[in-house]
């Protein structure tokens, strides 16, 4: 079932020479499966594909994209047992978790088709003629949102499902109106090929142009950057380091025609433990599950504790460390990934006055993570900016602060992250005041009595933050809100009622919700 | 009452010693007064007070930060006949138009003001929890707007008023939360220092901190480059030239931490008349008023006219000549505008294949403006780049086309525009929805049936465009959805209910429009 080729729209196509495998972290080897990497000139008759495809893309209804986006869900889900062990032979995660994962891109899949039945996230806004105002007549305006054009999508590595092929970006982006062209991970190209087989089933069973969506492999960089830099792509959709997401970025804004890059990117996710916070040892045991869930393969990991120093904050780390070292060490994504992380945990617990909470030291199978938690004086952190980096994996800094102003210091020249985290009761915040400003003013997202991991798919949900969270803090690459991504708004003045968009009728036959001369209603002019 | 000097916050500076004068364009002689250029330590310490100020003015209630807006109308509007006086000597723009463009921006301000008192454009969504929900409890998450720090404005050279010191940029990031350090527009800073001062009042007045607007002159490139650069410094505004917001923008972009730019550029204003238009010389009076409105000092003015050959073209043409000819030609902002004005006019008229159309051979004043309108075939425009060049004063390029398709190529391969715009029957256009198409993917705003000139200030405009129009067409300069630009949502994850903001605490005290759980309404939870 896997062919290892790209998908050019509907046609599977190799014709590069370059190929590659994906690897299966667990038994230690090469998966056998050999990938084509899409060469320039397939490259160029996607996004050309993509661009022909738009224009009939971009008209065709809300209601027809939503029933594209359930009939991938189906196909996803159609290929059952194949694609979870696929999965797991190409990220070492277990069952479990790809079960977990598939059913969460079901679940977005459905909900941005949920969005689009409904109708009204076009924001349409009409300000009606007033030909008698003075001193001068006033016209008909009515402003929706109208795609973009083609969408390039890369693929993350710790999210093979839910942030790749048919992920949040990818279903976001078809959901607007947007074709996509995806460049698969290369760690999990199996995967992808599989669920980018679902998706042009989907797309040929509901009549969608060919173009809409095109998958390709690579296993360089240069994929990546012609994508980014062809004319006919208008915006690009990233899941994965700062390096990686910056270089797009600046790559992207440097074209004749810059265009938008939403790179979610690195976060160490501060969490600051408050007094009565560090006196519950519950946090410990919850602490310990989150730095090391999934091998500490997640974006929101936390990756920073601040506390204040204490006696009770010694006796919370000793039960932290024995709660961890309770925790089984798990298999990373990739023996890449495996070296990484082992070289960041090493350069930062390498650092001058660094001490160790919590070290695992046993013997673990090739790719399996041993967690650590190290400790650092709020001073030490202030003056080395090695304990910002971002160390993916269970690993953590505890800074232990002299009191809150220090603190507070330290978390207002935090680099942006994508949440940040406060413990402690109400009373003790409420005092605190300056503290969560400063917090909430370096994140995305912020959390009250929980732990950063977990993220869930509603409306509300911000997950991005200020750079280098992510390229674009004005948007979220989790939730129904990611389509605003893709979007943009278009006024149409005088414009006759027939030949509106839908959307802007006088008559409303959408039913949707519009703001009509600053009043949200539904009804029609 | 024109001092030359900075405000940096509430006080007024001038430590530096370069200095500069404006031009009255209509006299053909320097202005008295002379302008302090800020100096490097009055950017920081304007940047620093602003950073310090947003603590403060992030927090303040939309109602306080509405009655500071009004203040800001109020105190503008008792300046008086200094400020039109001013205005004019500084531009060479008539009273009329001054008197205008001041009610415009009094309108401005009193608009966001009215949104602030509504209060729902904070975007409120709120998911509540369910702690029964299988495999995992959901959490309490709700999403607002928030401010993103401080804001750099540029004032335009061709709004005095409605694009410079308090206009649409500045009035939208007051509203939103966010203090603003303007680079007074070096054309007409004696005007920008006017109104700085109405800004500094209302700010004293309404109790507003220290920092909340600075107003700083220049008459070079620096003091904008150290304001971009600024670390504390989180967006720009900006109103110019393809060059100038370019610059900025990659400028912004390179920084350690990225921050936004709002450049909004050149615009050439595609105008599209089918054969029924070009039979109504309605039109030919109509667009010769537009071509020449302001001297042509406007981004919306009409620069390319696209049809199709037809002897009901030549007769067109021919009218065009005798209205525009008719107008008397009007004074320029500047001698530097002028002097580009002609070497531009000049560039293009001189290239291979152009006739004229209409042309102002007449004696006039300096710096008055004298009107051009040129032909040129749609194979020769195809062929030659430099009649996609705005050309910023009264001219514009009439493209004549062998057939549709030709004109359909031309409008596909255009740079991004301000405004787009059909002329012709709507049973014409009905059978022209390729063209539509294609005129839609390029604009900001489709006007049917009228001139593009006139950007009417209310919730439905989108003024800008693909790049150049705009460095970011997701965003509008104009009207009350500008507000989006200085915002960034943040989620707050099982926050206690009394440590939210206003508006989204469960009691809804503000009264605001609100998604609860996917519906929109104002009640409690």
């Amino acid at each position: 079932l896997i062919t290892g080729k790209n998908y050019i729209g509907n046609k599977t196509s190799n014709s590069g020479s370059t190929t590659f495998k994906t690897f299966n972290p667990k038994e230690n080897q090469e998966n056998a499966w050999v990938f084509y990497e899409a060469t320039s000139e397939e490259i160029n008759t996607a996004v050309l594909l993509a661009n022909k495809a738009f224009e009939k893309y971009s008209d065709i209804s809300d209601k027809e994209r939503a029933a594209f986006l359930r009939e991938i869900a189906n196909e996803i889900d159609v290929l059952g047992s194949i694609l979870i062990e696929t999965y797991t032979k190409e990220s070492g995660l277990p069952e479990g978790r790809a079960l977990g994962e598939k059913n969460r891109t079901l679940g977005q899949l459905r909900a941005f088709a949920t969005l689009l039945e409904e109708g009204s996230w076009v924001d349409a806004t009409i300000d009606t003629a007033n030909p008698e105002r003075q001193p001068l007549p006033k016209v008909d305006l009515r402003k929706m949102l109208l795609p973009l054009g083609p969408v390039a999508v890369f693929g993350s590595s710790n999210f093979p499902l839910a942030y790749s092929t048919a992920g949040g970006d990818t279903a976001s982006a078809l959901a607007s109106g947007c074709p996509v062209i995806v460049k698969s991970h290369p760690m999990h190209a199996g995967t992808g090929e599989l669920v980018a087989s679902a998706i042009i089933k989907a797309a040929i069973k509901t009549n969608m142009p060919n173009g809409v969506f095109s998958n390709l492999n690579s296993s360089g960089i240069e994929v990546g950057e012609q994508l980014v830099m062809h004319p006919k792509v208008k915006a690009v959709g990233f899941t994965g380091s700062i390096k990686g997401g910056t270089a797009l970025f600046q790559m992207a804004s440097k074209r004749d025609e810059p265009i938008p890059v939403f790179a979610e990117m690195g976060s160490i996710n501060p969490v600051v433990m408050l007094p009565s916070a560090v006196k519950n040892t519950d946090w410990a045991k919850q602490y310990a599950g989150s730095i090391t869930l999934g091998a500490g393969q997640f974006c929101t990991n936390p990756g920073l504790i601040l506390a204040l120093k204490s006696n009770d904050l010694e006796l919370f780390l000793e039960r932290l460390e024995v709660e961890i070292n309770s925790i089984e060490a798990v298999c990373m994504l990739h023996p890449n990934i495996h070296a990484n992380f082992n070289n960041l945990k090493k350069e930062v617990s390498s650092q001058d006055a660094v001490s160790t909470v919590a070290s695992n030291e046993n013997d673990v199978l090739p790719n399996f993570a041993k967690h650590k938690v190290i400790k650092v004086s709020g001073k030490d952190f202030i003056k080395n900016s090695v304990f910002h980096k971002e160390v993916f994996g269970p690993f953590s800094v505890v800074v232990v602060c002299d009191n809150l102003s220090e603190l507070e210091l330290i978390i207002s020249n935090l680099e942006g992250q994508l949440t940040g985290t406060i413990l402690g009761d109400v009373d003790e915040i409420e005092k605190q005041q300056t503290l969560v400003r400063a917090l909430t003013n370096r994140v995305g997202r912020v959390i009250f009595n929980g732990v950063p991991t977990g993220v869930e798919v509603c409306a509300s949900m911000l997950h991005g933050g200020p750079f280098p969270a992510s390229t674009d803090s004005r948007f979220s690459s989790v939730g129904t809100s990611a389509i605003k991504r893709w979007v943009r708004p278009v006024s149409f003045q005088n414009w006759p009622n027939s030949l509106l968009p839908n959307a802007l009728k006088n008559e409303n036959p959408l039913g949707i919700l519009r703001n009509i001369n600053g009043k949200m209603t539904v009804y029609k002019i």
